[in-house]
């Protein structure tokens, strides 16, 4: 008998690796470990007893209909529901519900990107989409950006021609992961005009809207041009992830294709969990529950500014300063490396993810990632204080 | 603004339509309709009390955990549970958990195919699996099959060489959908030795092998080499496929390149259906259930072979006699075309699916699907009644 060894592999799969961050997250489950690392939602905002009455509500008035195969498009009262609760006009029939919104990037790869397609991404950019579209065998290209976003100009200047022309452009507009950032109001016009005039798709994933400190960011792009974006949501960051419930929102032109891709890669989310969220979402819970996120993660938020100020005090270290969300980027003093950095912050017990993987093209080995989100504040208060003494202890050997 | 139609899509996506089934099972959808054509388990083999029980039991023991993220390859007691109900020895380590069996197709389709890659197909197919490996854009090559399913001479003429090598055989051994037939033992032992010899990975998917009649079928070609297959499970027939629950069983040296696009696709599947799933399992629950599924499909197979028998009688008309699962394979008589069979059925109040989108070369237009499981016994007795007029009127006309 001979052994897969003899098997021959897509050319893909040469490149499919344990990531990065899923071997620096093994460290962090060391008890006592502090994990900055992870975007894992507070625990705490997880609405347990709505949603085990929700469970029982489901199951007693809809058991076999939850259980039963069902529709690729998605419930259609949770559809509605997704419609209903975007600020601009959406027709449920745009709406498919997704097994989370990575899922979503997933079909959006397979129905716009061929083999050595172009596509543009932020400069750094979510790492899951990156995995996501990687399937497909993309060419990504990162577009400059600064503290307000990604910079259209350089948008512009990378879309290419003919060919090379790209396909899509993947965008974090709100609290990007991993930085932080928000796509001011004028660069959201500015990026919408230019993507409409060069026919480009803008692949609109918005996650953690939601989650604004003070003042709500400004319009989607999909509002500001429906048949030109796709735009993805979640409910992982404001109900529980758990779940696995996501959705997109489509064009007409776009939509037969994108369902039909769902429809082969897991024929439909589960009908049970998507009623649990229905039911979940009605009489306006959302309303009522996403202010206590909030209010928890910009305390948090606050807790590790504060910190940071006071630990990093003299270090040359620069981080932002997110609006909303749930990370913040820092980048270490020159001449240092986070990679490098991160075996001398797990010995401190604290971990994060270095910024490296996130770059599409060159890397800034200075910058790294964390999350004020998992751990309470107390803890970050403690992992900051290791941080800072890792980047000293580093300092002082280099 | 531009709208979508400028937009360049992937080349797959011209590929990428409504399937005819799906149009069909619309029509299926008026009231009064009959349908003999969804693969739909009968709703009233789910375990409901037990499922919300297991709801309840799971939110208040570990309900944080539930509905937090999770880890990629499964909530480790489930992929415990599925290694220790399989009846070769299975390492909880090769188990990876999947939304749906389906997912698993995906999965592998990412990991073995390129585009224009071979691969090597039962003639007729799961429809599901050619849609689920289409991304890829391989080259499906149908196994000529007879009764005792595919005809290993045949497999091993269709291999190939060199770039031409068939990446992968994909084989449903038991209760194929969508002819219901079983591969015999004595072929069983020869693919297994074959494909070993060549070099091909077994692709073995076993959604239906539990639900046998009378006899338990051979068993699975995995056990015979774990090493050279990768072995697929599901409980949406033993359970309630709404949750979206299945799993694949991968060799060491291609497990962590699935498990690297499993990630990608959908992060993880729900840690909430893993869990209920575990929880429905505990003391043996399938043990219990199983045969009462057995005995209700057993029942409404023989009910639809004596309705066959009866109202068929003359027509030239012939079918399988499946030994197990869900569907039986129906062959017109000669000259009729089950494509063009069906509005006349649908007029009639019956729906079915027609056999060529199964096919991945020619089809066989006289061939259709019938399903015994969604219909109860009495609504079988009336369908087939209908569906025998329908024939007998085609023929009359033709």
């Amino acid at each position: 008998m001979t052994t897969p060894f003899d098997w021959t592999l897509a050319t893909r799969a040469a490149k499919m690796n344990p990531s990065a961050i899923r071997e620096i997250l093994k460290l962090t489950e060391r008890p006592g470990t502090i994990s900055l690392a992870g975007g894992l939602p507070s625990p705490q905002t997880f609405p347990i007893d709505l949603f085990t009455q929700a469970c029982n509500t489901v199951m007693e008035r809809d058991g076999a209909a939850a259980l039963q195969y069902a529709a690729s498009e998605g419930y259609e009262p949770l559809r509605r529901a997704v419609a209903d609760m975007l600020p601009w006009a959406v027709d449920p029939g745009q709406v498919l519900i997704t097994t989370g919104s990575q899922q979503a990037l997933d079909l959006i790869g397979k129905v716009l990107l061929d083999k050595d397609s172009r596509m543009l991404v932020e400069t750094p950019t979510y790492l899951g989409a990156l995995q996501a579209f990687a399937p497909q065998e993309p060419i990504a290209v990162g577009v400059a950006s600064d503290d307000d976003g990604l910079l259209v100009e350089d948008f512009a200047a990378q879309v290419g021609s003919g060919v090379d022309k790209a396909r899509l452009a993947y965008v974090q507009p709100n609290f990007q992961n991993p930085t932080g950032r928000t796509l001011s109001e004028q660069r959201r016009t500015a990026l919408v005009q230019q993507a409409g005039a060069l026919g480009i798709p803008l692949i609109e994933d918005n996650p953690y809207g939601d989650l604004w400190f003070g003042t709500p960011p400004p319009a989607p792009l999909t509002a500001r041009n429906p048949d030109g974006c796709i735009y993805l949501g979640s409910f992982s960051k404001v109900l529980a992830p758990g779940l696995r419930v996501g959705f997109l929102v489509a064009p007409q032109a776009v939509y037969p294709k994108l369902l039909q891709a769902k429809q082969a890669a897991d024929l439909h989310t589960p009908g049970f969990n998507q009623r649990v969220v229905a039911e979940v979402l009605k009489d306006g819970f959302l309303e009522r529950h996403v202010p206590t996120i909030r209010a928890l993660y910009q305390h948090q938020r606050d807790t590790m500014l504060a910190a940071l100020a006071r630990d990093m005090a003299g270090l040359d270290v620069a981080w932002t300063r997110p609006a909303g969300g749930m990370f913040l980027w820092l980048r270490l003093p020159e001449g240092m490396d986070a990679q490098s950095l991160l075996p001398a912050a797990v010995a401190r017990h604290v971990a994060f993810v270095p910024g490296a993987p996130f770059y599409a093209g060159a890397a800034d080995p200075r910058t790294l990632r964390l999350s004020y989100v998992t751990a309470s504040s107390s803890e970050i208060d403690t992992a900051i204080a290791a941080l800072a003494d890792a980047i000293r202890a580093q300092q002082a050997a280099g």
